[in-house]
């Protein structure tokens, strides 16, 4: 497509960058922000030179923080004994949204993926032992809360054959069938897993 | 959504004020510029500064451009005597990709709808009478390109009105069965005004 302005041309190229957004958006986004107020579009640059020029990572979970250490690792409500492995920042803000854990977390920033050249050295994984390792840790369950796919399980395989020999006990998330989902349209593997690790009824 | 982050989250919510990106998809556009390299987040913010800074619009035809004149307006290859009416700078991109018309434009910057508060007096209908009237203009033709729905056909009932006084043609886009369409699935309105609109088989 041809642009009556190289001015456009260029934002339109820079916005059709980011993901999920093809040319025709980025053009509609483009005008847009032409149409209304100066400050609007200056907001919305500073609000991302700031985000990138600031942004830190945690330095004891690796999460995306304003400052070295996250809110998370430094709340005094929070169980330090427990020890939750993602593997990014979105699933702890899932995590967090269901209000059901307090303990804290560890961000592995990615799974193993040979096909993606991602291997353990890639990954926080000798943060993680060092966290569990030190002399003075309370850390006394991990639980590996990985997606359940091909590469999370061979992730969380991989990481229970290095924590067994640690004096903490490792649990994972269960699977099953979702609340509110019908037997009907569940695949077969969850199904199945689902009888295989069925619960006693309280 | 509790956000781990100030930063994320003042910049999720101004990338989820564009136009069709909700909330989940800012999160995931800002999670993506954390993981990129710096450089591309500025390059991007760099772009629209330069972009809401420095865009004006044609004098001429009020088109979206880098000048005060755009390059149709001052192209030595145009066709100076016609004049095609647009709604927006979209419009004249749409056409131009057609490479079917080699005239000049003019942008209303909109149409005339009651219901938003868009009157005559909002639209660039006066520069237009203007272009037309200066006792030098060589234009004979005004072509009326607006959208075939109520506001449009309201806009192009008007034009024609103010425009019919001065010695030019005005004619208006064919509107009917577009190409590679199936009868079957044509509303009767197109349908039936592609009949009664009719040419001569050539």
């Amino acid at each position: 497509m041809e642009y009556p302005s190289k001015l456009i041309e260029e934002a339109v190229n820079q916005v059709s960058k980011l993901p999920g957004i093809g040319k025709k958006s980025a053009l509609r986004i483009v005008l847009q922000l032409i149409k209304e107020k100066k400050e609007n579009t200056f907001a919305l640059t500073e609000a991302l030179t700031k985000l990138r020029s600031n942004i830190q990572y945690c330095k004891h979970c690796h999460v995306i923080a304003d400052q070295a250490e996250c809110s998370i690792c430094t709340g005094i409500r929070r169980d330090k004994s427990i020890l939750c492995i993602v593997e990014d920042t979105k699933d702890i803000m899932a995590i967090e949204n269901t209000g059901q854990y307090t303990g804290l977390y560890h961000v592995l920033k990615g799974v193993i993926s040979p096909l993606q050249g991602i291997g353990p050295a890639e990954l926080t994984i000798d943060s993680l032992i060092e966290r569990v390792s030190k002399p003075d840790s309370i850390i006394k369950e991990i639980i590996l809360a990985l997606s359940p796919t091909m590469e999370g399980d061979t992730t969380s395989f991989y990481l229970h054959k290095k924590l067994k020999e640690f004096p903490v006990k490792i649990t994972v998330i269960s699977r099953g069938i979702p609340i509110g989902g019908d037997l009907e349209y569940a695949d077969e593997i969850t199904l199945g897993r689902s009888i295989s690790s069925r619960t006693l009824f309280s």
